[in-house]
């Protein structure tokens, strides 16, 4: 089911905080024309804890019908509720979602056990159409998806795959060892691609492919074309923007570097705020560096 | 505004997770008849996480309607944007709430800094039309407000108070000494209520309140008439119970507790799973040794 | 056998790092002249890891025989490995020391389990002439001493006491619930001095009675006698020069204000630093505000 | 001056806890037949903390006088004062050490800043006849050295190196971009080996290659043959014997697998404890399943 680059795509919002459909539609058209395999809509980087029901369905919707049949759109339909969740993700069903992502339920942290979260995303996976791609995101969460439960949530028939974004190459290693034969492991950031394709990754779903999609195609190709040294200094020469538009400065970063690029990428909603100058100075200075930006 | 005890309510589910109203209506007759200043609808302990906004709605509206106007109902009112919490907020006053909860947004943790906080409360205070009350929750937001932050926030007119429970008493000491005169810091767990009011936090919203009211009134009352050695044996008697229904097992412990002691519980939402057997026969046990239970 | 105010007493240097005895012998008197119970020599304000053996049985040697017979003497004897901990504990006993304080080893973190601990600190107690005190201390080991197991430890005869300095409110409260009788708690740092006294501690080991030895014990008196709301008004009060000469900027901060107020404070040991000079300015401002420097 | 793979050797005892000096030279005749570059003495794997100074110097000078001089010996010599280190730096240069292996000090983990941490490597680099290699321990020190750190430090000339392990990927290639052109960054664990060669790491120093030192070379063969498949086969075979012996139940763990393949492994000095029966059972069996038992 998964394998090659995807991106969680961002959501341009106007001025007034409200969403760009215009904006959406003009990067849409941008990422069709890449190599990418497909997108995210709804994921962290597209801002989804902001945006209300209404409008996550009618993102969700729009983005499926902008987006060529040939290449995957995912939606993150993660609710606390076991509930929403699996009524969420039947609703992306019925709008032609080829998969959901889900991320573990992490309000109430410390009874979130491994017993507990089991049967979350098994109960998710029963009733939901469309395969479930688990989301590992310790930093936004509190919370880890360990190899030992990623293996057994993949024994789950509709259970095939995850983005793992803890960085930890560890237990991304061991969640390939001991994973069901056809679960796909994908990169959750682009820091670590490379090392995550030498242990035998699928895949990745990168923040940084909303701006540099090709780039992020390109590493993954030198890598399965065994052209190791090209791939390694691509990596390395990737870390500086990728660390500022995902770990260092965020969503924020990501828009104005979009914005930069050709892409629209707005402003993002409250309580985020955009860059401010000198902020956004370095994120153009960092592009330069990188050589997308004249 | 604030002082005294309040609790947070919990919300009692019926077997297939729809709200029980009746059960409610239940519980607020009994917390209505205790020396309670107040109670809190769609805290952490309510799981207002697991409620559609129809739900959160129509439940704070039952709420309000059903308990004495002579004590005081907050609503949480936290979403994750600015503006739907100011949308709800406004809401939740229209129904007739004395005041609002307010977390900080904390999904995109690494991006909420100081400046973004100060932002994000006093763009929601400016808004509200009721006082608003930080609510300071780090094991579930992975956030801390701290003390130079909510000495700031404490000057902003509508803002009054914090449900502080991060268990940092020096923290919670700085911002009894540093917060605007008439700013409440209350204690947000009843494991640190005596050392609280030590330093003069002005009342408390307490997860225990639910199931032993009277016995969180009579410690603050005890602190208040100086009778130090039997405040102290009774903060003492408390810790294994309030630990068991709150960090111990949370939620699903504090429902069983209320369903033990006549109050309706009910059982949690997906994905909280009731406590099993052993877990129910410990919390039977805790209120008995107590002497809560015969 | 504990109760009263302790301060682990800071080692003074010379510029050229080696030890000021006659700094020492000064500091030595000034304490003897207080209300203090005792001190601690070689604790973590004494910069004990930056002495070697000879230095601690000098130093040791050196404020037992200079401090008066009618206060106590604990001696800092924490070695990593269980032989040298007896072996050291056993040459403080010999000196005189009246007992130990003993931090849990802590360089492999992840092997200091329960059990582990429990064997370590009762193998010292076994075999220690001199009662023992245990030391928690997570924010430097990375350790924390539960209740549960400090409740286990504190059925050994050997075992007397325990400094606490996690700053973790409801767990010294669980530690002071469970404990064998005679077992002491006491506050490992000033900041909750008088919210542990409000659950029944029965002293302190508190840096800053390094340089404010009677405003600590005053603290004490002040509870015991009931006035609170004095006693809440000088702990409100010490929160500032407290952090700063602990947490805020340490050992180096307790040393520049220990000049300042007439005590030999002397350099850190490298890699420690001196404070800057818009630090040091800040530690006179404090103490200026608080009314200790003119 | 640094590449290859070196292994921290562990320190037999014997049942009274004493050095047994003929295990460590029948390890080291065993260690010196292989393909390793060299090993590290005084590591964390040699318990390095609970031998007395006068063990550190006598076993530091056995090893090396029964080591090939074809291959490299480092010792560890962390002290928490810079006086220290660089007095005991300098012994072990004396001694023959062809480098050493340094931490930061970390027991006054919130004064550690990175001047402080750049100050103390600067001052003992200066003053050791011999190259310094950093070591990066975040478990036990509770310290990171972040790569903007290494990277300023790098550029000393005395300092050649770092063991890295963090286990954050990222981090280690940004030290590999960022660092002077002949420093070495080199894995700390065998877990991340095959990433950590995939972004230009030169070498490794691995626990594991005590017990399994030639599939570690190997590990390394296969990848700079271009043998990426079967490179990566191999690391996610190891993972499991490495994590037992490692992070899993650490040194008790490397010393029953010591025994188990024909070196001598001994018992942990204390507090550290042997491996219970049933541990000891699940290294047998995993060795077995790894194919290094019959």
């Amino acid at each position: 089911m998964f394998n090659g680059i995807y991106t969680p795509v961002l959501t341009p919002f106007t001025r007034n905080e409200t969403i760009d459909y215009e904006g959406m539609a003009h990067n849409l058209s941008r990422w069709a024309a890449t190599d990418l395999s497909g997108i995210v809509v709804l994921g962290s980087n597209g801002e989804f804890v902001y945006l209300t029901q209404e409008e996550k369905e009618a993102l969700a919707a729009f983005c499926i019908s902008h987006f060529p049949k040939t290449k995957k759109v995912i939606v993150g339909t993660s609710c606390e509720s076991t509930l929403e969740t699996i009524r969420f993700s039947n609703r992306m069903a019925e709008l032609g979602a080829d998969a959901v992502l889900v991320l573990p339920p992490h309000y109430y942290t410390g009874s979130m056990n491994e017993s507990v979260l089991y049967q979350y995303f098994t109960d998710v996976a029963d009733a939901c159409p469309v395969p479930v791609m688990l989301y590992n995101m310790p930093a936004n969460t509190g919370l880890n998806l360990g190899s030992a439960l990623v293996a057994r949530l993949s024994q789950h028939e509709n259970i095939q795959g995850i983005k793992d974004t803890s960085g930890n190459i560890v237990q991304l290693a061991e969640m390939i060892r001991d994973a069901a034969p056809d679960f796909a492991v994908f990169a959750g950031n682009a820091g670590y691609l490379l090392p995550a394709l030498s242990l035998g990754a699928q895949g990745a779903t990168l923040a940084l492919a909303n701006i540099l999609p090709q780039e992020c195609c390109r590493l993954m190709d030198l890598f399965h074309a065994g052209d190791l040294e090209e791939a390694r200094q691509l990596q390395l020469k990737m870390l500086a923007i990728n660390h500022l538009v995902t770990r260092g400065k965020g969503v924020s970063a990501l828009k104005t570097a979009a914005d930069l690029l050709g892409y629209t990428g707005g402003i993002p909603r409250r309580p985020l705020v955009p860059l401010q100058n000198e902020e956004a100075a370095l994120v153009a200075d960092t592009l330069r560096i990188y050589g997308a930006l004249a």
